[in-house]
């Protein structure tokens, strides 16, 4: 499966998504957000509810310059956003705690990139089974075909919302310690302190017949594999690349 | 240094933090919370500015009931709480992914806790430093007094983020597969790939003098050691427990 490319390769600079603190750290470029998209499985989207902000968790999924995201039909996140509503998906990856010689510059390694747009229901039957097949085939390859298909109540019980990205930015952090000159000789242990996420061994369910391999395309998923790699390998082969 | 202990095991439940979907997954209690919590080095703060939602990422440290979160004296985040404001922040922890026989119960094992309140800034001069401290010695039991102090410059720069959480809910999902039962003797693999955060060897800055060793007290961030296992680790020290 292609998928139309980006035209631009950065997104235009406003208020919303100008990255004011740290602007070294910050980038509108899809080249530099995209990937840090795709390397998480789970972002957190923020919407409002009579004033109140809500963080929510959930399982994104991008194509092209769309996000998508889903849940219940029941879902207090997704009967507001029935109407188009604006919101924020924010990915973010730990890479490492920082310590310096004073407090000041401690800091972390991080990737983490903020899209914002408008999020609407996907209602129109043939774009949706499209996006519940792409839920499944993004994450794991050719995946979705092999399955017992989707009941018309299974469909309906779900909804999928999509957003076309109006404004992103990055942000990155990505070195050692940032202690200030005048402290560098003090006798004060400082250092980074590196985290991963990585993947398990996989555990087949004990209801699966004997003779039922594990799936040749989840090679991707090996134990020991950072979560990143795999999510950035399964998007590639998903993009058709 | 200890900490008031919290006199209700649970929050009360409101139309804000109600468990709508999944419900058998929701908890209100703090001995499921705060683990979640505490467990978690990034967290993301929801806030709205002109109807506008964000979700921003940052580091957050819990004392008894509030949460404490920091930044730069100009971020936009902080100057928009500066008045008190409603404020949503949201600790997430992927622990697998679940691979069922049909795309409707495809899943993922997580942990998630949503805290709600009024965010107001810090600003008595000795409960900023106190909260100051508290944000290295948190994470890094004992580091504070070793470190160089922050200059009275450093400290007019940073902001400080107190939440007393007035409802919180946390969703738990923790299991394997969650096949329908018709489908169990479908000729389909079915599984679970778990996920999780470890720790990687510690680098040592170059800029560190000879003779200045890794401090012992970083011992709980040995080597493929779970960040989570460490930071709970580190707050129940912090708690003086």
């Amino acid at each position: 499966m292609t998928h139309p490319t980006t035209a631009e390769a950065a997104f235009p600079v406003t208020p919303r998504n100008k990255v004011k603190r740290m602007h070294e750290r910050g980038s509108y470029d899809r080249a530099v957000i995209y990937p840090i998209l795709d390397a998480g499985f789970l972002c957190h989207v923020s919407y409002v509810i009579d004033g109140q902000p809500f963080a929510t968790p959930t399982i994104h999924w991008r194509e092209g310059d769309t996000l998508y995201w889903h849940g219940s039909s029941a879902s207090r996140m997704l009967r507001h956003l029935k109407d188009g509503a604006s919101a924020c998906l924010t990915v973010s990856h730990l890479d490492g705690l920082v310590l310096a010689r004073c407090g000041f510059n401690h800091s972390a390694n991080y990737r983490s990139a903020m899209c914002f747009g408008t999020a609407r229901i996907v209602d129109e039957p043939a774009a949706k089974a499209a996006a519940l097949s792409a839920l499944v085939d993004r994450f794991f390859p050719g995946r979705d075909a092999t399955l017992r298909p989707m009941s018309a109540q299974e469909i309906k019980a779900t909804t999928v919302i999509a957003m076309p990205i109006d404004e992103a930015s990055a942000k990155v952090r990505a070195k050692g310690v940032g202690d200030d000159a005048e402290d560098m000789d003090l006798p004060i242990w400082a250092g980074v302190i590196p985290v991963r996420t990585v993947i398990g061994a996989i555990e087949t369910s004990p209801h699966v017949p004997a003779g039922v391999a594990t799936p040749d395309s989840l090679g991707v998923y090996a134990q020991g594999a950072t979560l990143d790699s795999a999510l950035l390998a399964t998007q590639r082969l998903y993009e058709g690349e």
